[in-house]
């Protein structure tokens, strides 16, 4: 089984950055890779429009990069069928968006978790990419692997935030972060994710969770966002996603050009 | 967020006229909008092996033709995955197969309203292609445009039938079509799904969904075939589809060909 | 509807032999096809990335061989949309993994079993490959088709060891086999799958199934290991896959060749 | 190696029909199989968005079709490269697109022979789909199969016109078919391939085809096309198109039903 | 026809911007449109990993922007094959490669113009994508759209800097632009695609065009690099690319945030 | 740029052990990895159904393994194109196959070699994934990358092995292999690549490029037959392939199974 950075990161206290994807694309992971800069990819597993044989690849480039490694976002429509597949393809950690309750959350942790009667989960054994298809099907290094999955959970309505110090308690929750734009429309508040009201909830999240011993994670667009949540004691930051970075450089330089042109060429 | 034309149509009360698509093939959807004649297309997604990227395709090729939107058929067996992976790809409008009860009914618009108390439903925001990815994410365009998708729901069995006066009663429920084939199934009528007591049964439904002020859509393969439901006051046709348009020629022109050919070649 | 080889062999008490495929590969399977050896192909589903569209191809492929059929394993976390999207696409019998009691067994024969009153399935009328898309849609030819899907369930925790006879008794199960890695799992003894006490288990399963009179299938790696079973009364086996032949070449040929370079060519 | 219904059927003097596809949807050569009615599909694969798997996916679809054989149409600018894919995917006859002297014939001619002194063909062995991948490489039969491969061209420009004589004498060419679209514009008469003078130059060709002993193959629309050259001796026809079966459809029916809604429903 | 952006621009004496692309992912196409800045997007043809399906849904994606056109860069190894396919698929701008001498200049623009007496040209009618498959094959429509192709090549080797007064006389020859990399191994500087004296030959080149009146487009990676060819009179820019954004993003801001880290989270 | 292993070992004159592939599955790729025994995998790409796409993922498995590296088989029919793909996508070493007079050899070479005026090659700077797509573009490193890729020649024909003296004495050819089956087409002995006559003209190559300084390459199917080539003074010998394994393990078990069950179970 191959080692799990990111949880080598958390049971050393370290911090970590983060990149999101929204395509599959092997070259954009590659570019990453190459810029040496990020601990793990997540995959925006609930947008992307995705086939098996994607997250067999996904999970595959990543592994080009011993620095790097690999979480998948599951929708709440097929949580156990496409988190099992997420890591029988060897995408090593998983986000579930949309966990409202503990019950829920302790749901989540189950589908990771190995099928023993102490671990009390749902993930069986299986001819899976990341055993090898045929080499350590069940054997004790896998069943530690799969306790090393990191899970991770967003709380994005105003009914996880209810329930946030129960889910936050939940056993195998090791991440969470706060979804603005979920949370904003059912706060009643629709197109308001920016405001400063949701703002605040997120830094209610986050003080609880610091609290709890839970590690939130941040998401950002620029560095100079960040600094708030160092202050607050947040070690977690994603920073971009492949689509952003193409449309930013699109947009500020396409219309900059545009400018230019229209000033001295007429 | 695209207008949608099919919801237009219905707030107009104007007729509506949609073909079918197993395939997902982008050059038929092409040829589809190039006859100038329809106004959305059905995907029997139930049927079609698609994938992911595929349903993106899709949307994306309808796009190109300002006259023209789509709709999803969605299988029982995967209904929110696939509904709200069809509206995140940018298929405007969904028709849920198997819908048996007022109860099922409810559940299938919730899957499509978006997330807010008023709305009640379980369509959050997302990083989807209806939303230009970044651009409009729970954005209130993009609540109203869930609010506008239009829910067709089939009924096609004898329990649908029992029910049909609720499942027509149910907020949210635009149009209706009916699904002989099922319907004999779970009638014990195997194979007789052209039978004249199917078709009574299909009329009663017609007649009930007119009265309620939900819209029938009915399914034919000739124009010859529209004018009993249009003396009846159906006003949503669904001409035809892609393989049954290629099987009738070669089987028509095929024997044609065939039998001239053995009189006048030996 | 095409004629179902391993149904006709169960019904004439023959003897069956299969095996395994963890790749959708065509060209694998027309060569298996080609050594003319086996009465159907198992598609490992749980652990291959397909998609849709790998479905038909699969099950179009097998059907380029007269004397073979297909299986597909399906897994706990979407068995009724996995079960009849393999048989729309033409797959013609079905093996459901994690089956831990009789209710479930219960639940996965009505999966594959028509929506008639008398059988009480869950499996409707479509345009799927399988009825040649337009052809036999609800025919009742395909309905006896549907009967005749045989069904086969692993029983691979403690939970089904103490149910077993329960889920022997469900109607419409054909044939059982057992999973070693999972039982072990569940039997709190990881990475165990070999041991004597797991062997005691496989054996006290295949025992009760003879005597019910449902066929247990047993998997094997080599001629040698069906000794013991035929003595035993098995009439089914099920040896190698894919990817363990060209794995197993390589390791015992690529060693050999190693030593024979490392002792002659310096 | 399969046995080549078209050579067969050329040998014996039978006449022949074909119809023709754009797409490579398996689905749509399904659905002529089924029909019952044609000898051959013509991959028009000068136009397709094919890939290699593609071809491989479209000749083993024809398999399923004992009563079928497949023709693919290569363009100039690949020949040697994709007619020998298309053989190796088994593919069986090819149709070379514009051919404008009998030395390009030759030419044609030899890339789908075999490598043999007597031959004097480029085609040499392989591990190729046609042979079954491992089995059959090299050996007689192959070479007797790509003997047997039937070689059709188009005579599509003025320079081809000229050079007919030369062309129907090329050893190996057993069809011919006239392209009228690429013939007019090369006769300075763009726009005009249905006029009076392309359609004599187009009698010119299968008169002379006739007497040389090589079989002109002609592309209708509709029975009703065949008769006249039925007279003329003509015994191999081609007709219809997947595309053109559902735009035909969706542009006659979609017309007739807008008149028909514009009408009575208002 | 589709109109052809590019053309009407230089039609019309209009500046150009354009940016260019590794990776077909629609995706990004969308995000480029959306942004609204871009005149065309010049596909990396020669780099990309495309299949054929690939360049219909570039140009088809490409389509849903009316403000937009498409161009592809085709390597030297499959010059007819490539611009004709890509033509067909509805990329309407082709940029050779590698164009070393006039009369390869001559032939390019021979591979894209049509097949009549007065043009010259090898491209002939066909069933494509972007004549509707069926509907303008060989129209005067389509005669003139090929007529319209913007042929751009490329100048990227000491010879072709030798023959660039004949290159630039060849008729049909709209616009080059200058290849630093390629230039400056063939001129014995492999790794010097920056120096002074590879810039010098840009310059050289760029005013050469300007009074022959053949376009240049210089390819920049930020605006302030595009002062200094604008003083020179140069009209057409090409900023970016989508690989490049992305990894510039991750590079800059991913050890930002790393410093920060360090700095702040011990 | 990735070291180039196959290169590495030349240059120390130590012996190599490879294999083949005809799919490009990379779930193969993995296996052979994982065994741990093998140098290089030769893509057998004249075969493999593959596309622009699949070469990069192929590289991308492959270099999972810092063991091991790659090689493409490349075909006559499209020799420039292909060679430049495999190597942008990271394949590092290229067999050209019927490869029949020293011009050609050396044009074999001229493909692969950089684009400078020592090299005399036509390979040039790109956005390829072998150099980081963006990275190393025209860089000495990738220079030197060029240079080091090892250039093999099949000798399968008669007019190859009249000319073999000059093939062997071309500059940048590195190792050479036998192809009996073409050899056996060319020399008029159809169906005899297994006969005294054809090993002897293999014996008479391996003798004269182990003369020259040329490694000779040995294609073996088991252990026992690489004896005799190791005593003539090979080093370089591949084993198998992976259809090979499948079917030979079905062939073989298949049959033993059927024996067995025939005897034991009636």
């Amino acid at each position: 089984m191959r080692k799990n950075v990111l949880r080598e990161l958390l049971n050393e206290g370290k911090p970590t950055l983060s990149t999101r994807m929204i395509t599959t694309a092997p070259q954009i992971i590659e570019l990453i890779g190459l810029s040496g800069a990020f601990d793990f990819i997540e995959l925006c597993g609930e947008y992307t429009a995705w086939t098996l044989p994607d997250l067999e690849t996904f999970a595959r480039t990543i592994e080009l990069f011993p620095h790097m490694t690999s979480m998948m976002k599951v929708e709440k429509g097929l949580r156990l069928f496409v988190a099992q597949r997420a890591l029988g393809a060897g995408i090593q950690n998983i986000l579930f968006a949309d966990c409202d309750t503990a019950e829920e959350a302790r749901e989540c942790v189950r589908y990771v978790r190995p099928l023993t009667p102490e671990d009390g989960g749902l993930n069986g054994c299986g001819m899976y990419r990341n055993i090898g298809y045929l080499l350590e099907s069940g054997s004790e290094a896998w069943v530690q692997a799969m306790r090393d999955v990191v899970v991770e959970v967003m709380i994005e309505s105003a009914k996880a935030m209810e329930n946030l110090d129960e889910i936050l308690s939940v056993k195998g929750i090791d991440m969470v972060h706060f979804g603005p734009c979920d949370y904003s429309l059912t706060a009643g508040k629709a197109g308001q994710k920016g405001s400063p009201e949701v703002k605040r909830k997120q830094r209610e999240m986050i003080e609880k969770a610091l609290r709890k011993g839970v590690r939130p994670r941040v998401i950002i667009n620029s560095c100079e966002a960040a600094k708030e949540y160092i202050d607050m004691g947040v070690r977690d930051f994603c920073i971009g996603n492949d689509l952003n970075s193409i449309y930013s450089f699109c947009k500020s330089n396409g219309e900059k050009m545009r400018e230019l042109m229209a000033n001295n060429l007429t």
